[in-house]
């Protein structure tokens, strides 16, 4: 069972999907399996973090843009090598297990697509493109 | 097929999970398909790395800590932001192939409960606080 | 249904598996679910990036071996602590979506078996051992 979402990522962020992956599980009838959340993007991740907290999300962008900094070896011509980077340390993807229906989630665990690519919002602000839409993708197995 | 473990994590380090997750795929009668392990903590995750020489894992944590050390900017209240980094970093999980009924793992690979937070063994030290255990789960799918 | 395969790994690089990988599937006859590609080795992972410009990888394995550098206060007698650092920061495998019988990837992903262990090329250089094979399996789900 397959489910499509896009979101509107116009700037580096953790963008809370943790609604749309309940959803689906939902909706694939599944009450015990697994479920992953997958991201079809290589400058964005699918990350599990601090559900409560705002400032969590705030700094693990920080930590990640000093650990992975942009660098002037770097021959990517579009510039956002580092987004890269940061997209294999997150990980394309999380797989979350369902037991009786419902996400077995810590209780400060929510779901994140992570938008890491600083260049997104500069990508945003070009004329005739708005917004930036960006999928992700879900497949529960029981 | 869920499964549910507790371990007490008084301080930082890498804690071996694999006889447990061997338990789990033996008690479950999959032969053929995956387990999932979950950590359902934020400031935690679950890690497979080399079974022989303790150093390897003396090593993990120092380099961690040096990839992502608590920095000035952090706002988030709590002080272990650096934590919910290395957490996202390792993963919320790892999927492991079962064949013939047995975990299809490398000679020298072993499963990790990887408690990252510098300051457990601070909050295990309170008062009332004699030890802080952590769960983490597995689910095998055929 | 498991696949394995093989591969030489004579040097430090990101190497594409994604052929073997949509071979695997199509063998499998799975028309909806997940595969899970797992890499036994624990110097060694599996990462999903960018497929078209090589320049990627080159900047990748950069910017890896900036924030995960050899450091004088590993004690792993091999010499190779960063290798492992870098492996768990990868993930020891990648789990990707089946979705009528493709891969569900984006345009600009692909999967590679990242052999991130710099010491690789010097033992490929020793009397007798001309090259070193690398191992990864995967597990198709439905």
């Amino acid at each position: 069972m397959l489910y499509e979402y896009t979101l509107s990522a116009q700037r580096e962020d953790f963008y809370s999907i943790t609604p749309q992956v309940r959803e689906a599980v939902a909706k694939s009838g599944i009450t015990d399996g697994i479920v992953v959340v997958f991201c079809p993007h290589t400058t964005a991740g699918i990350a599990i973090n601090e559900n409560a907290d705002p400032d969590v999300v705030h700094d693990l962008l920080i930590g990640l843009n000093k650990a992975f900094p942009d660098r002037a070896e770097f021959r990517h011509g579009e510039g956002n090598s580092a987004a890269h980077l940061k997209a294999s340390a997150m990980g394309s993807s999380a797989t979350i297990i369902i037991a009786k229906g419902k996400l077995l989630l810590g209780t400060w665990q929510g779901i994140y697509f992570a938008e890491i690519d600083a260049t997104v919002s500069q990508r945003c602000a070009m004329p005739h493109k708005t917004a930036l839409y960006k999928r992700f993708c879900l497949c529960a197995v029981a």
